[in-house]
């Protein structure tokens, strides 16, 4: 254990220059503008919560939570995101409200990464909620609300990849009933989309032909609105074809939206929360191969804090298009220096303020040589890094 | 140490709800654009600081920092400032930008509370940093920005007190020379504005009646300009007269800005911060008796991270601002609601991309007698929140 030097930060934390903070409050300010004329309204939420209630809904996995101890011993944890914190008002401050509930954030999550190398511990996510509709037009308005947010974001190519728990989870009981070891198993390989694995994994079952043909077909679910149909020919659960209805509902109301060419079915998506039950999608950008957002319906969170109400959201994975997508340009706007002898310095300062009402940036500097011993400023860096120099110099009128 | 209830959060934390949201952002947009103009620019720090470099530069003391332990044994802290990290930041990541550096932010800090009731265990700081100046002038130009700040805040009616910490030390080691207990008491009675016990500090050293009478009269400078002379008149320490020549400077600078008229000078006031070595200031808005803002000059906090640097700076307390200050009115802006049958949901769905683009907040609804099932969804109670209501009804051309 050794002692941190003086200017280090700890492993996975990140300082923002003032350049990537102007990208990262620009796509902020637009999505959440976005969310905002959809009918979202932004909820802040505390960093810290209890491990028993927000720690244990979280779909973060244990090992990964940064826990600590209040005065009493209790466990808390830092935030690992906002879909349960969100559950948690709203079956609390918010539960007079009325239906349907369209709540939107902005804020800083944490993952305790073990040090591993380049994975961040702490970052932003974007995002909003939609509580008390279960309807397929609730989960097509969340699509189509990330598909807005993204392009607010500055995310010009992208495609939203669709599918729905309910499906799998019907075709799975459907072939091998009841073995939820090795239908975990297979959700593994899909989640991984390690489809090597998953071929093997149904290689080790021993099935009859049939069967087996069922779950490597899924593999070929991925495509457009013809997919849903290829879908119920496979399987004859009852769970299946209700989420194949319910998401070819939802692929309809994105036509209608007219956003649906950004939409692909793919039945072999498997949303990384474990409280998803329903439709679940994940965004990629053309320059990225990790999702740059993710959603789904999780119709089961909300009875966990005592009200049972249906759910369906998403998040932006706002470092990620920060750092990997080359949207949003940011020009700094270089300020206007404004120097002065001290004789005139009212008649300077009163400038900059007239600038500044003018919406101008600008900074002011009294002039080096009036200065009293030795000073760090330089004049000369100063005004390097001004757009324009007025000088109200020593002489009266001299100098502008 | 009983189970928390699912609902239930942490003592201390608070949950903002979109009307508490919409006051927040706009008064740190207000503010934080105001800084941009006078040239500062944001920058973002992580939430966890390392306890041995930034937890210990820190002016909080150590029992109200919050504590937590990396995988390594390392002890981490959740930031109390932002002070210590942007001093951190500025000996490492900015080292190469040129000075003087102004910098910006607005985050949240956490202070261990240890139950007490009605305390904030997390809040927001908006404030600046403006390093590598030591002048006079840079002292004005934060106190006028901290003026100007409170504005853009919507704090209409605020004095800032404005002291020295050097005139207070150079008065103290001339009357009681090396009695640093002594010292500390005294300043202690001043920081807790418990005039009694100060007097009664005084009496307790049993000093000659002009010495006695040198620290009593401390209390006495509060008021305007004219406290200088009476400051310089009452001590000879070199150090005294050093600091009392810089504020008045820092005073006739914030005269040619224009704003002395809210700016008294206090020599009984103590910063709260250890680390403040010069000018220090706080600032009262009309309504509460605690300060909405605090700032001062810190000249040795940045070589404990490596680099030796003059700086000065404040932070508004923003919660308090938004809590207790009347400024800013929002008025939420209730959205249009578009509910449409599903034959017409696409022309619906077109017009509210269409009154979006336009900068109106809609929200849509399928027609609750088209839901399918019984669905939490009340149109009653969706139409009561929109501040208008158009239908596209079953009929072609009909509801609107």
């Amino acid at each position: 254990m050794s002692k941190p030097k003086g200017f280090e930060k700890p492993t996975g934390f990140r300082d923002y220059t003032p350049h990537v903070v102007s990208k990262l409050r620009t796509i902020e300010r637009n999505v959440l503008e976005c969310m905002e004329r959809w009918g979202y309204r932004q909820i802040i939420t505390p960093t810290i919560e209890y491990y028993d209630t927000v720690g244990v809904a979280s779909s973060t996995s244990d090992r990964k939570l940064f826990k600590l101890l209040n005065s009493r011993g209790t466990t808390l944890v830092l935030r690992s995101d906002l879909t349960a914190p969100i559950a948690r008002v709203v079956s609390s401050m918010l539960k007079d409200e009325q239906l349907p509930l369209r709540l939107s954030y902005h804020a800083n999550v944490f993952r305790s990464i073990e040090e591993e190398a380049g994975r961040e511990a702490e970052f932003f996510q974007t995002g909003v909620e939609l509580v008390g509709d279960d309807s397929p037009e609730a989960d097509a308005e969340v699509v189509a609300l990330a598909i807005a947010s993204l392009q607010a974001a500055g995310v010009s190519s992208f495609k939203i990849a669709m599918g729905h728990m309910g499906f799998l989870n019907g075709l799975l009981e459907e072939v091998i009933p009841g073995q939820t070891t090795e239908q975990e198993q297979l959700k593994e390989g899909l989640l991984g989309r390690d489809y090597v694995g998953y071929r093997q994994s149904i290689e080790a079952l021993n099935l009859e032909p049939k069967l087996k043909e069922q779950l490597e077909a899924i593999l070929r679910l991925r495509g457009g609105k013809e997919v849903c149909t290829h879908a119920v020919e496979l399987s004859s659960s009852d769970e299946a074809a209700r989420s194949i209805a319910h998401l070819c509902a939802v692929f309809e109301v994105l036509e209608a939206y007219g956003v649906s060419e950004h939409v692909l079915i793919d039945l072999t998506m498997i949303g990384d929360f474990s409280y998803y039950t329903g439709m679940t999608f994940e965004g990629y950008a053309a320059e990225l191969g990790s999702p740059v957002c993710s959603g789904g319906r999780y119709d089961n969170l909300l009875q966990q804090f005592g009200r049972s109400l249906p759910a369906t959201g998403f998040a932006l994975k706002t470092n990620r298009i920060i750092d990997g997508v080359h949207g949003i340009v940011i020009e700094e706007k270089k300020p206007v220096l404004i120097q002065y002898s001290p004789k005139r310095r009212a008649e300077a300062l009163t400038e900059a303020a007239r600038l500044r009402s003018m919406g101008q940036n600008v900074v002011t500097l009294l002039l080096p040589e009036d200065r009293a011993g030795a000073s760090a400023v330089s004049a000369g860096a100063t005004t390097d890094q001004a757009e324009q120099v007025i000088t109200y110099g020593s002489e009266e009128g001299g100098g502008r």
